[in-house]
């Protein structure tokens, strides 16, 4: 018996991967949490039918979303990751040696523990002494947590189910309260491809709460249409003023195998139609 | 009855679109060549089942693979495209000004018959009086043309079929000499995902012919992976000391949506793993 997954990205457009088997399955209050064995992407974690992270591409996601904060900002002592109950940007947070205090904020407990059981590489970030996990809403936490982060990354879901609210200006608000002076947040926003209209409000929103709003890309082979976008949200501090070059080489050498200093700014180069979705024109 | 079409990217991996019907094939000397209409890709030209272009995401690969090297160049008067019989390349050379001459080798006129048939964005492509388009055998072509071209764009299908040459250092060898003094080439070079020999031995090949090799990168989503690379190679130039930005703006003006000015340098910030599959590390 051969074994596919199918996700259909839209009406016309599947995606397929061959299934060795199925190792994890489990039906929470908040979404279907389903982790497969693959042949070609390793282990696979899927949310409601949506693929999460592979073994083989989960790099670029995890290095993409934490680094370029982590390296706007000058000195990221107290940092906030809502979502991202598998580990991958902590564990990316955590090779900074700035980082005093990584605080991950999940929902659902059942993605930290298939997580745990089914991904060993994410097994370094929960037992390092300087992470804590909360397993608790994002919104609530966020609200009691003023003054707080110098970094605060968004690692969420799709804008459906129980992250909607993670993509409006009334979270982005307690978000901004949540930050340190000269603080930076970064949300993973979707892909503008067939999706322009959801990318556009959601910056929007963002300019509505944020003096500085600024987006990058990176290339995701498993992610719908691979082109991803990011946004890049601050009070004043832009992606590269305090940009530290010997800082980023000394952090590509802990093994990165896609952010790198020059990536730091050419990711934020974006192509026409992305950078005016970016910009609402 | 619904119809989907499927390509194979990797053993374990497909990708589907759904197929409204078919509007043109060909089993030509060289390769099967099908026009399909699609839900949500528009038109869709693929050569042996590999999917070469659709209305949706051509302008991507397109101005990617023509502005990079025509902006690189300061003053592209003769332009050699091989291969791109569909006119997209063709298209995207035409709208710089300073060009006198473009001259198309494909070898496979049901290719350029499709495209006229069903691509109606190529079409003005074919009949502006400055270009010109020869059926014949790329390598061939290029042997008689020594010291003719400014610019030199392969845009060829994958390395396997009638396309294997084009990516040896043989044939690199004679389009070295079909340059003229401070020409640029410039060759689509697949994916590094998944293809990293056979990208790291074509720049090898590269570099075992031209002095100058970089590579740079843009997002395709309907080509595997996404992850798209290009060649930029030279007897000298560099992809950015002859770049001029108001002429980039120009260009952008006329309706690009993918390439622009930041674009130029951004593309060339390759991430870690595709950067050391090019240098060969």
């Amino acid at each position: 018996m051969e074994l596919w997954y199918t996700e259909t990205y839209r009406e016309g457009t599947r995606f397929s991967m061959k299934v060795k088997g199925t190792l994890y399955h489990a039906e929470t209050p908040y979404q279907v949490v389903d982790v497969v064995d693959t042949d070609d992407y390793g282990r696979v974690m899927l949310l409601d039918g949506l693929i999460m992270l592979t073994d083989r591409d989960e790099f670029i996601y995890h290095e993409m979303i934490a680094h370029v904060p982590m390296l706007a900002h000058p000195n990221p002592k107290k940092v906030l990751i809502i979502g991202g109950g598998d580990g991958g940007t902590l564990r990316e947070v955590l090779r900074h040696p700035e980082v005093e205090e990584a605080h991950l904020c999940e929902i659902d407990d059942k993605v930290i523990e298939a997580s745990k059981e089914f991904f060993p590489a994410f097994h370094s970030a929960f037992s390092d002494p300087r992470s804590r996990v909360f397993v608790e809403d994002g919104i609530a936490f966020i609200e009691r947590s003023k003054g707080q982060y110098d970094v605060i990354i968004v690692d969420s879901t799709d804008p459906i189910g129980p992250a909607v609210e993670l993509f409006e200006a009334p979270f982005f608000t307690k978000v901004s309260e949540a930050l340190r002076p000269g603080g930076v947040f970064v949300q993973q926003s979707e892909t503008v491809y067939g999706n322009a209209d959801i990318v556009r409000d959601l910056f929007g929103q963002l300019r509505s709460v944020f003096p500085k709003v600024s987006g990058y890309m990176a290339c995701i082979p498993t992610y719908p249409t691979g082109f991803w976008t990011f946004c890049f949200c601050s009070a004043g501090r832009d992606p590269f003023e305090a940009f530290d070059a010997e800082r980023a080489a000394r952090i590509e050498a802990r093994g990165l195998r896609y952010y790198n200093a020059d990536l730091h700014r050419g990711a934020f180069a974006l192509p026409t139609f992305v950078r005016q979705v970016v910009r609402g024109e």
